[in-house]
């Protein structure tokens, strides 16, 4: 992975066999980013993406192998009790064009992942909400 | 719904039971808004998109339900006629992270919509294109 | 195709008959963008989306034809040997609302297509990487 910084934009490259969310933490620690919306596209031949059951309160995921291209990668970094925290939603194109998608849990790049890191200069902090089961944005 | 505005970018939360596009709205009327790009997640457990048939000049819409997440909302707040307007796109993705989208008309939260909202000082009207059938950005 | 710019941000409008990547290119030259962050929506009725084998480092592509909403669109615009050059990937939902995508070859605009491009403030050239096959960020 490398990275530029642009004032309050980040342009990166994710390199191939490297893992996203581990890479979204290291650019947001290095960078001390404690607020920011993140978009990217690229590829990626192995990543698990959940979706959450409300009645259950559970994450259930799917994992997706072979040649997919990322169509969409958006969220946020923001923290929880002032610790980095991020959280992203994917969706991935297979060879038939078909898309999967959901809350990402983990995707290794193929070829290249290309992200910009809008960084906003403010906190929000997450707090677990109980009667959700997720830990919420918290103002 | 709750939000925080940092200079030119808001951070919103929108709660479980809550529709999005009228909690857009909320907040773009609260803040004076005439111009902005809007991306977001989240979580779906109803939600209507549709489809524009330019031969019939008429959207199709599909509803689902069930467990979704919001894998992709994307879209823009400006005016037409000075008035708030907002248009948005949104895909979700099942249990299988099987995805599925369109135009938004409607999408209630099922655990939580996290949202950015990036104001651009500026006025984009719109006006109804009677060839097309729909109202376009008017510069 | 008509955009207005604000500071650094613009808002386009491309029009029925169109094709998507040689407006944003337009647009690119005619403003001198070396560096942007690229979203949109929209709606089209013929595009071409490839997904990448990393195995023999060749893009495969799908053309699709019919009334399709435009859910996602992201890339940027950046140079390779100083010239233009814009990487975008795209999804988009038919009338049953399934989602089709990959990276983007060439979008032909039905209705409408609106877009945000969000300058930035520096440089990012892209060099061939002969083991991955593809031009990739160089910094």
């Amino acid at each position: 992975m490398e990275y530029r910084r642009f004032n309050d934009k980040i342009v990166a490259r994710i390199d191939k066999g490297e893992e996203i969310l581990e890479q979204i933490k290291e650019i947001a620690l290095k960078e001390n980013i404690k607020l920011a919306s993140v978009s990217a596209l690229g590829a990626t031949n192995n990543f698990t993406v959940g979706v959450f059951k409300t009645g259950e309160k559970k994450y259930y995921s799917n994992e997706f192998k072979g040649d997919f291209e990322i169509v969409s990668l958006i969220g946020t970094i923001n923290t929880m009790n002032g610790e980095f925290y991020t959280h992203i939603h994917m969706s991935a194109g297979n060879d038939k064009g078909e898309v999967f998608g959901g809350h990402l849990n983990r995707a290794i790049v193929s070829a290249t992942c290309e992200m910009v890191i809008q960084i906003i200069d403010g906190r929000v902090d997450r707090k677990l909400n109980e009667e959700i089961g997720l830990n919420l944005f918290e103002f």
